[in-house]
């Protein structure tokens, strides 16, 4: 729910400008509530879920933004994940920054946020990072594990800084985060272009990852380009650690029909360790429909395949443990509503 | 606070129907604050606590309904327990839902919710399911101790459906629940009719509450009537699990008198074991006495005593633990503050 | 973000007292995000973080009055620590209270809330209890560690009573919490007079710290004087428990320039046990300034000093340990902004 276009149109109304003031200060409650139902199959088990994240993580959060005058204002953003399966809930993982931003020289920004790195496995892939078809299944750290570096997603203790608006379409960001004596020191960026329909960017970054210093190295190229009611993705995505080596790439589309919208997406990972000879690649074919039922409330179902080659270690998370080679797949479908 | 309450105010003030939109999205946010002091005597060992659920537990809330046109709509509910004593909280375990609702057809709810058999027992008595007087005291699982079954309040990973308003006073819900591969399968309904200042409901439900398959069934049939200052309830509920069975009756009365309520409550509980010969019975006797300050805000205290046979284990919770056949009685007195 | 405010404002627009209800019952969202960076060297050590309570704790809160009529209101106050370098939050340990109050006979509360014993040292030094430069890093329990009572901050399970306004500047409070069985039983008081640029109070405070029934006593006096620009604070504090004793003396000042304070502390911490012979002193010098960019947002930045007598161990919390004697120095720069 967004106060501030409330009190706006109540501004309006009144014809005042009275509560100048007070839209200044206005907080945004905001959130997603998604929940469906999953059957995954990991080899010769299956299993019934509840799932929380068909079509984005259920959330709730609060923000807001202060003029300070002069083209500056400060802002904050509170974003916690929701487990509406089980009621968890309760902290502020997904984001907690303070901003101070200025339309000429952009915003610098503190605390936990998304790394530069993230936002082009997120952008460039037909179902984002949430759900059975995720391109993130296979990308995540290696073997589609996320964890193996804590800045795979967010970093903490970050410190971010944006490029303003008005560059012609050029976008960017940087951050840098301390590792505060442990591990997680990050330093990354992404700079993008987006115009007529096209939509490109790169990003690259360094993570100290172990007390020895090992670095975990991303980086990432996607883009997407949208043309009537088709819009086209893809992503190549690299991860090194010491002897292991990720490669992936992603290709997908979008299509809308109607109210509703065909997702169709195909992820190839291969993964490399040059310390014990291991070298394996896994395949993710997923197609689904989501419908519209407004711009905050929708259908959804989706069907994906992971196949592994002989030793691959891929799959679906969520489900039972699978022996190398096995494959893996998954249904939901579930209702998506956002506040 | 309800918001969309204020915005229709604003919006009958202006005289406008632009806000129709932004009532639509409005965010609810309320809850409850209820906090006293309670003394509980268990065997010979007396034990003063504040206590933070006397009339309702202390909790935080926030709602939101989206209307979706043709009698359709969608809506969210998160709401958390609150501990003030110590300053607990953070989940959202009471409740986390997605509705799609229909006028017509009626309500799909997804997430953690209340399951239909812990209606019966909250609504049919004089002390709801809160407070040292609350027949649930000696109802939850066996011994009144609950965890018993991880369903007797509410259940994870529910699917519920609930019956369209307008069926002439009948109302129903139903509620299935996947253990995902662990314990909790739940199954369970609830049938009822309400009107002329009777109401009357009917639910029974199957838990799968062990490994093993262990079945905790629970089967219950409440009712209240109304006339003028007094309202009587009453309650039959039956827990059966594997070679454990306990039957409770409970009768009560409220009696409106000026700006309070006086409540008064009897709960008989008997359980027996046929696989070690346990053969026991409590009695509950409460009465108490609600201030009523306003519409949100009450004073109110409560008196309560549990007599065992002589291998009884009945208790109110939070106080020491007893030697069977030892009583257990309570005292509290509070403030409850809802927003 | 003050709903109340802006309804109020609403309602003086459209002349309309069609919205007096719904005020009373209106819910405040507020909190602070506070983050910089901070680099701490404890003897020789030295570690770079990024700091989340420069100014003051980052937080979040609700909150809310209802008007009873009569001069009586009913009230409540939930409010819990943000982390916003990890996104840690979810309980509300700041503050959770009810409360009823009167206008004339003052205000009763319950729940989790500050120590009467507490506000001298917050109200009473130049940094409060946030940042490098706090004289609470030296007052806090012994050797400036929090925790040696759990009532040093706030206390669980309180019952409080405050004086109401209207007393000619004399204010007051006195605060009682059951131990319910375990430690941390408190009792205490503080009573105070402001007036006139002059602002001081008296507080004393008893907590059963162990089961053994071992006291922590707390007795502090501090004031502050405000003369156009100038504002001069003092602070004598004296924890004791058993053996052990330590006494705090802090002065400091506030100048106001510009849009901007500077703000310089010194606190001097002597700690004695009599079991053991220790018998050590610390020394914290700290100078800081403050760029106020509006009323909710500042720049700022802090320098600390700690220096340690021969086998002193106070230090600025949050960096490496000390071996005896060492010394201890902070840097912190930050961006606090309000909501």
């Amino acid at each position: 729910m967004n106060f501030q276009v409330k009190l706006l149109a109540m501004a309006a109304l009144a014809g005042a400008s009275a509560l100048a003031s007070a839209q200044q200060s206005s907080v945004t409650i905001f959130g997603v509530l998604d929940v469906g139902v999953q059957r995954l199959k990991n080899g010769d088990k299956t299993l019934n879920l509840e799932s929380i994240d068909g079509m984005q993580t259920s959330r709730i959060g609060f923000r807001g933004q202060e003029n300070l005058g002069g083209g500056l204002s400060a802002g904050f953003h509170l974003e916690g994940a929701i487990g509406p399966d089980v009621g968890a809930g309760g902290d502020w993982r997904r984001r907690a920054t303070v901003s101070l931003s200025s339309k000429d020289a952009g915003e610098l920004r503190l605390g936990r946020d998304y790394t530069p790195t993230f936002w082009n496995i997120s952008k460039f892939n037909a179902f984002g990072t949430n759900g059975v078809g995720a391109a993130s299944n296979l990308v995540y750290g290696f073997d589609g594990v996320s964890g193996t570096a804590k800045t795979v997603i967010r970093s903490d203790n970050s410190v971010g800084y944006f490029l303003p608006d008005g560059l012609g379409g050029v976008y960017g960001q940087a951050m840098v985060a301390a590792g505060e004596g442990t591990t997680g020191r990050y330093v990354g960026a992404r700079i993008g272009y987006a115009g007529n329909g096209l939509d490109v960017a790169f990003a690259i970054s360094d993570t100290t990852n172990t007390a020895a210093g090992d670095k975990f190295k991303v980086t990432n190229l996607g883009g997407s380009y949208t043309l009537g009611p088709v819009k086209l993705l893809g992503l190549y995505h690299v991860s090194k650690q010491t002897t292991r080596e990720q490669k992936n790439y992603v290709v997908g589309a979008h299509y809308a029909i109607g109210s509703g919208v065909i997702r169709a997406s195909y992820v190839n990972a291969h993964s490399r360790n040059s310390a014990n000879g291991q070298d394996y690649t896994g395949k993710l074919f997923a197609v689904g429909y989501v419908h519209n039922l407004s711009k905050r409330t929708s259908l959804y179902t989706t069907l994906s395949q992971v196949n592994n080659s002989n030793t691959g270690r891929f799959l679906i998370p969520g489900g039972s443990a699978i022996t190398p080679g096995q494959d893996s797949s998954g249904f939901e479908a579930g209702i998506y509503h956002s506040f």
